[in-house]
């Protein structure tokens, strides 16, 4: 492995208060070879980090002081890659002015996931705010599209859920041991999924005690889900995806059925994914049905399958920590990836 | 409505110290017609109710002192009504005797809800403690066997799980709007329908944040399901079943995924069930997904239905409260069916 | 007892939309005997209750239009009893009005508590709205007060963390078994006590797997602790009072520690408690430490003293649950009495 | 800083399985200088601590077998340094072991917390399995003892409520700012402090919507706080100590109520813990009411200061998690500074 760029070890975080971003922040700190050098915020400019949030009292990252979020004075840091943890609609615009900076772009946002303006436009609600680099984003899972993380500008993280789906489908798709068709996909996350944002809906006494659907018919993720299950596939193909809100702040556990092709076993769909993932630091394939609070707090995904011969479908079960693999450790996966670090520095 | 048989409102209780115990207890204290004038239970024979179990204290109940169950004992009380709260294999012997001293018994557990006793052994891993009952026995969610049951001297009250899987799909596999084959529930329990016994896996730190499938591949409630589906649909049905451990004490929450029959659309399924389910108080379809926090405490199912037009599926919500319309609220309404009173007494 | 006036038994509720006001809302939809004419809110005018609160539906209430909330309204609606389930300094106003048109108001808030309009003024920052009333009001904890209760239009139910706090010190301090200097009450509440507003101190990702302090180093309810205890001691009493925000939905729990006066034990102590609530239904002396789920979604409050020879002081430990009597149930049980009906009617 | 010895970066942990054992597990395995060469377990010999424990399925630890847990066994592995994790009463033996056999003991029970045998078997029940190791034992919180760990071969890490107590009261009771007499300490723990063991009192359905107090009228851990405290004043020292189950996996909670000394302030009080720990890494002096989740997963204590002019005393509040400044981030702690390394090391 060649010595980085030392510009590529220095990081700057922009949309640091969030739940993803303060997950970036502690991931960060405790990273052995990146520094970080600017945060950015609107809503905390001047302030620094251990006061904004205490938990990093004492860390090196706390006296860090944020600096007023705004595109030009991302672009003029001195980081040579610049994480953005924002909003979706609001990262874009960060994202070309420090793309032209020469920066690169670790996007958490879903502003970059989709190949298809119209099909953002569709899903967000609102015309793409910069279309012309949705050719120059690569959709990222380091899994999954590795080499083209090593070499993009504008590297798209995938969100939460569709990582928990993809890991285990994409490789089955591709190697077609799977109908694509039929696909069902029932998913519970974490309550910090929803953000850090004030409403009702997401307060302790709404969700504690509770479980519910939402986002039904046609969660957001479901655009990238589909588009990326279809270029694995060769074909287009249309999911079932119910997402769900447990009483937990963190985790992700997805439920997937599915039909294998003709002729082929649960075990023929074990053996590709152990396969695949044989030399992955961070996918484990399990005996056992995985449990959320064995990946929490870590950037693994823990996938197990199960046969159902009484209807000939698969069970595929698949867990992830919603804030590492499903946003902040993905994220910190992807840098390492194009910095030619270590792919575990920082994570394990 | 005819005045009942004095007997029928003298109720006894037999198992009362676990979870599904202790609400039956809770919720025929106040029922304004029902008198419970014995409670069984080996581990607290002697002791009264009220120091088992603290929080009825001050209530009527808490005075009655368990007797030593045993089946004669139960046979030979003064109750024309014996609810069984005890586990499967248990319950078998004691509704035997308590049938031939001309008792009504209300079964809570497994062992008489299957009409076949090869399938009970398939299932539950031993011969069944009395197959010649399973013939009289009444698979019992009023909504769906009522008259069955208001004759019926062994009722037995459907599992948790299957109670908020039938109530949506046995009418529309009634009513033929709905693809038998293909259906995927994919359910999710709180923890005390684990029951109340010291094990590791149910310790609080093992189970808060976590959430975890179980039961797989072939979940015990999946015989009475599919015994039950098969029925209504006239056909044999093998459905896809999931249950998962959610963080939370009480509440199901089961998604469904299955395929209107040709032609039909979720409006002309919602139709059937709003039909169905016109008249009756603890069913409630909505237009919002149903969250379990609405029916924690009660004998409600709330169910909605939701188009997926890219798939040509629909996704059926249904939740209820594992302890309530999926034990003991189911139980005390049987009671109130086969005792001739008001269906909702001491349920709303 | 004589059969009530039939106008007390017609309730109206303002501001219905909250926790408390939830509670409210269930609790008097199964009193056997109010009925709840008319139910005011800002928010929600003109939509139903059960559209507002969808656990309702189902429910004799649920059919109920919220009239817009309005004091002129409120005083000219058909109830005589009126429950005021508002922020502070809110609920005088219409409490004021409501008087002027001869109801009763039992008000949740903390508007009438207070003996002294200064002391308001330094704990609730701004002037009192409506001192004038001050003299009428009776601060109500219906073991405490009841016959005051009986007779009085303004009923001022007490503080959640006050009942759980006065219901163990006021008999001892009465009896001057307890030395009044040198108490310390530290105090855990669920979550629903923050009320349901949008705030992301009150997130479940912010309360969940967390416990602080807060409310230091005054926090609102001490002054009518203070004031209720100095009532009772016949002296000025100041008590050190913590309290702390615990993951829960529901329920209070209060660790007071406090001296015995001279020659007395912690057996006296619990003598004069057993002896002052021996005929009260929801007050229980416990020989164990009470735990909050003995109490959740029931109006008792549950006492345990011990004793600690080698300090020389007491341990007393409270539990209520904060929705119930340490609010909508506590208002409950006031309107029982001043109604002049059983006073458990609806609340056991 | 001098090379250490090779042998002291050697270390085995005894008694893995439970919660404090996997913490140590996880904390020694990202540790930069230390190597897990063997752990013991009585459950688990033969199997690997991956098998045993999912989540570390791919880290380095996850491959080590467990070695049947016997004293002469532990004695003869080649690790320098032997971390206990096991219950009181069964360390003890281990410990001589492996003493004798030149080996440096780090304790994480309470068999050698205290310096007197006869308060152990007042406290503990029995008689102590080694008394004759009392003498040699340290007790020990680094920021408190640092000198004496630095060359005891028996270190005897501290409780995890008495760190969350003496962090804040030893400096203050040693400079004399603080009445020994009538201190309160109210403190709650996350459910992890009861341990892995099957006991219904645990069970996720007990614990969960509830808070109590428990260990009534003196619990364990009483007997080291206040040897420590003693210790410290100069004078016997009595303390009340209520210990609480608060719903949440990790976090201890500790109110404390005191009175300065005569003529002293709060902010004499606070400027004596800033003095003492300005250079502690793990020690933090807040401003606002520390919260558990500020320290989850780390080895922080935060504490707090808060004047209460009304009494005259003084409101102290301390937070750490209960696995790791109470457990096994203390004992790391404690082996950086026995082994010479720096102190952060594994734990920042």
């Amino acid at each position: 492995m060649s010595t980085p760029s030392p510009s590529l070890t220095k990081v700057a975080i922009v949309g640091a208060s969030g739940y993803s971003g303060e997950e970036l922040c502690a991931l960060l700190d405790r990273h052995p070879m990146a520094e970080v050098t600017a945060v950015f915020s609107r809503q905390y400019a001047g302030q620094s980090l251990g006061e904004v949030m205490p938990r990093f009292t004492g860390h090196k990252i706390a006296s860090l002081v944020f600096t007023e979020a705004d595109p030009a004075k991302v672009a003029a840091c001195d980081a040579g890659v610049v994480f953005l943890a924002l909003p979706h609609g609001v990262a874009a615009e960060y994202a070309a002015v420090a793309l032209k900076a020469g920066k690169i772009v670790i996007d958490l946002s879903a502003d970059f996931r989709l190949r298809d303006a119209v099909v953002y436009a569709d899903y967000y609600g609102g015309e793409h705010p910069a279309p012309e680099l949705l050719r120059e984003a690569i959709y990222a899972i380091p899994e999954l599209s590795r080499e083209a993380i090593k070499t993009s500008p504008l590297i798209a993280c995938a969100g939460c859920y569709p990582t928990s789906i993809q890991l285990p489908l994409i490789p089955l798709l591709k190697a077609g041991v799977l109908v694509p068709e039929g696909i069902v996909a029932s998913s519970a996350s974490g309550v910090s999924g929803a953000g850090k944002k004030a409403a009702v809906d997401y307060l302790y006494a709404e969700c504690n005690e509770n479980m519910r659907a939402y986002g039904l018919p046609r969660h957001r993720h479901l655009s990238e889900v589909e588009q990326q299950l279809s270029h694995a596939a060769g074909e287009k193909v249309a999911i079932t995806f119910i997402p769900h809100l447990s009483p937990m702040n963190r985790g992700i556990h997805s439920t997937i059925v599915a039909t294998p092709t003709s002729g082929k076993t649960v075990a023929d769909l074990k053996k590709v994914l152990l396969e695949t993932y044989a030399n992955e630091p961070f996918v484990r394939i399990r005996e056992q049905p995985p449990e959320t609070k064995h990946v929490t707090g870590t950037n693994f995904c823990d996938i197990a399958l199960f046969d159902e011969p009484r209807t000939g479908r698969v069970v595929i079960l698949s867990v992830i920590d919603n804030l590492v693999k499903g946003a902040a450790g993905q994220a910190v996966q992807c840098f390492n990836v194009r910095a030619g670090l270590p792919e575990t520095s920082g994570l394990l």
